[in-house]
């Protein structure tokens, strides 16, 4: 606790667009079904999606500020990962916080905790994926960290791991693992386009997966 | 478990049509106050309402492959119900099956576990009432049944039973009933229709109901 | 159990506008931290804020005689506060009660339990903050009171106390101290404007709020 | 609702006690995996396990009456299987309706809401196994009903089906299928104790039911 | 916050240990079912019944601090009540603080948030009932206050109020009205012991209670 | 996943047994309050504590394949942990696994999901920390991974990690850390000795720690 690590490596800023683009559901089954933090992490908008680098932040309960400590050390493209170091569902975070990370070219939030003025942040465009909303206040007593590791609800994040959200969750891609993971994607995503051309045709699954086979073996009965 | 049971009855289409307009609060009302699923069961959209037949799916935990094997049995205007065996959050359901269903005519999905790709599924006008949104993906493994008997979030549902879903949930009609519960459902539509001017008009309920003298036998006192 | 206080005092109306405006997470703050409803109070609606005097009710579990008779207590401008006295989820409101309560300038409902009709509650522009979502129906058997002091989610509202609620929740302010409170968010509001104006330029919180000499007092270290 | 079935079949006295021995886990497998009620169903007793007729009682949230009438419908060795038609931990039982129960020969509740006076019941031998403990009281004012199908804790349950209860949770075994289920049982007990002793030994698990070639077949690596 | 009111007025000892005689159910039945905690509240220890004097602690979230200082303020069968400011399973009490609660006569705990060295406080014979059981460790930083109004867990307690506590949860009678209280308790506890024997003789609540009538009017039927 | 990790290194003996003494509150703070699991990993017995090494595995939701893979990794004094790659509370691990467990000197489970048998396993003396208990079998069809580093209830445990037991919950030590933890837990039990005498001789907390000038610059006021 009380450390601040100001330099971190951020992954390829292409790969991190295309990781967005591809969407948390592909991105988790790309790389072997990992990385997918607890269903508990909802979105305060609707249908936005985005990928950013993780700068982490190592809180205490009810406490915020290392928000503030952490802001300093975001650049552009930034996503803030909080994890509260036992569980919490008060409102660490609100416009102001976001006025300044917006200010430093951030503007997205994962918190396992809570968040408030939520419909000044949609106003904003500010992104948040949060455990809870809720108006109370934190205080500014205790030390955390910046740019350690944390587990956020449930993930294990390193600082500059890419960080995946849509409405569907979030979602963790180690760093050096982006550009292959995403090539995974790539693959998923150009072999659903053809699926999805045949089933809206009307061609079942049992048959394009070959299916039917397995479950005759398994004793499927139709009846 | 590992049965398809292929030629189901359902009921009549115009009374489906008209249960859907009636609405979840009144049809529960009609029939008794029985076949409310759960309250965890919450749509992915808002401000949609829908009845239809129910095509059943006893599915083990983490495992989606019945849905495939579901699909091949549904019938324009069918409903997926999805009960997992023991109690799961994983995303079983998402565009590609979606996509499947809709080209048989089906477009909601009823489902006491989770569902991703949501900002897909809203896009495409696919209907989902779910106990959780999640991109956790899952398995092909074990055998589950189709158009067998199911506990859903609390309800049971038969095979062809009538489903109605709006903002406030989800109801269960059975199928022998579905036309009694409809008149019963108009009874209340038109009785609610005399009641709401009267009450718009600033009539009370304490009066309209003749409510204050059971009020005063129990002992109500204004102070 | 079994009474109804008629006569209750309001807060000044201008006051409580103001409180409105202010918000939940500013009142919250502005009162010292107290007084706010637990995170499972919930809108149906989004973007909406509104703040008015409690009428309030105490309801027996699964039992909603009571709002019948509190919707003839109602002023323009009031809120009714419903508070079971044991946990339930049951869906004690609809559209025929909130077409009543608006033909008495009453449009807020904030129930520790479940509402139903939501969909028509938002056309109406009824507004509602609740614990859940659900068709369940209610009896009228025992009765309850009204205009007593409640527990409401983890609050207690006293009769005339000013209710504040908007997307972070539901605040409860004193009614003798409403101006009071008033008066310290607006110090509150007018401190945020200028900060916010600093950290929209860039100037960080550490620097703004001074913090830098206690967080390495603290221990903080950069590396 | 507002009916009592008087007359209900059961099943063996002799399987039924060859149920309870054979346990929750067993009978559970024995069955393919079925009638498993939820895990919120915990004893308030420890290390005690039973097995029963079901003798159902439909009560609507917070109304114990029905318990009243359904006692006078119990025989020796019957289990009472209440559900709520809604969700509600409120107190519905207590010492007074346990010593009733007893003086007609049933010494078990299994009630997916909560009871009261637990160290009473616990000293009397009265067993329970049940989704909360509460000491709020319920009130007498709605029918319900009694020997009808019910689904209690996610299990459908009709009059007269066996109910198996232990430390591990409740169990549900449809009256028809009780002996075969319990033929069913009785191989896995045998087969069981044969392989304890030889787990017991040390041999491992992968070799008694050789898993080692289908492990390798699906990619399982060592390093 | 930050008040500490140092001499409160206590219920007469004796009414004090009948009400803990008689019992949550009894007492919360015989104050008109209010003054119930919520049902999170558990006990760390079974078959253990007490009642004493609130001393009252708001305790801000994960902060500990304000029991030191309520310590000061103990009497000889004096029982604390914790509520948090915000919700919070935290290990705020563990065997120092109760070594110390002790040598002042004190020897139960009532918290909505957690405790730790559960193992060590019962071998002391220091009872608790909490929301939670964790090890997690508190900060002592901001200030709360002792002896004034808190709602915990859903009730609301002043200091000096009567809780009594045994396995069904716990229960807070207002001091003025102990005396009262007590009166109808012991009303209850003479009927119930009559009631018991013609139960416990086979006579059925449908007859002791006479409720066959009204059960026939409500229109319950037998077949 | 599909990975088994043979090799790996644990903690020294006398450290591991000596942390055990010390207790999950005493370890947990002598490392600076990290590494504890979430509070619902609770005890299936009471009064136990222990320690022993980390044999992890990560396995699919309704899968307990793996547990038999671990097995032939265990040596005496392990302790297994087993974190489901999806939130599950189904019932993994039973008396036959456990007697598997117990032929190679493990004693111990500590799982995120359920358990079974769970009389039969305190009969046996075999110690479980789990989730949930549930006698919902799984499949044996996915491969998991056996010593690969998980995140297990919230908290990240790499396999040879030393993992602490007791009533209070469960807390991970990393192995490299092991000795200077128990270094700092025995400075604090030493002054936690000396503490308790004095507090038990009535000595205040507000003495000895010397709060009293710190609280009255915080502002507490006596009235």
């Amino acid at each position: 606790m009380g450390v601040v690590v100001q330099n971190i490596q951020r992954a390829d800023a292409g790969v991190i667009a295309r990781l967005g683009k591809a969407g948390v559901a592909t991105v988790h089954e790309a790389q072997g079904r990992t990385g997918l933090m607890g269903a508990r992490m909802r979105p305060i908008q609707q249908d936005k999606a985005i990928a950013g680098s993780a700068v982490t932040i190592s809180a205490p309960p009810g406490d915020n500020w290392m928000i503030h400590v952490a802001i300093e050390q975001l650049q552009e493209g930034d996503i803030m990962v909080l994890a509260p170091t036992a569980p919490c569902d008060m409102g660490y975070f609100g416009d102001l916080l976001a006025t300044s990370a917006m200010a430093r070219g951030c503007r997205t939030l994962i918190i396992d905790a809570g968040v408030r003025d939520t419909r000044d942040l949609r106003a904003m465009g500010f992104l948040v994926w949060s455990a809870a909303v809720s108006a109370q206040g934190t205080v500014k007593e205790t030390l955390g960290s910046v740019n350690v590791p944390v587990v956020c609800a449930g993930a294990l994040v390193n600082p500059g791991d890419v960080i995946v959200a849509d409405d569907d969750g979030v979602c963790v891609v180690p760093r050096a693992e982006a550009a292959t993971v995403m090539d995974q994607a790539q693959v998923r995503l150009d072999a659903e386009e053809a699926k999805r051309k045949r089933l809206a045709a009307g061609e079942l699954g049992l048959d394009i997966y070959k299916m039917r086979p397995r479950l005759a073996d398994k004793g499927l009965k139709y009846i």
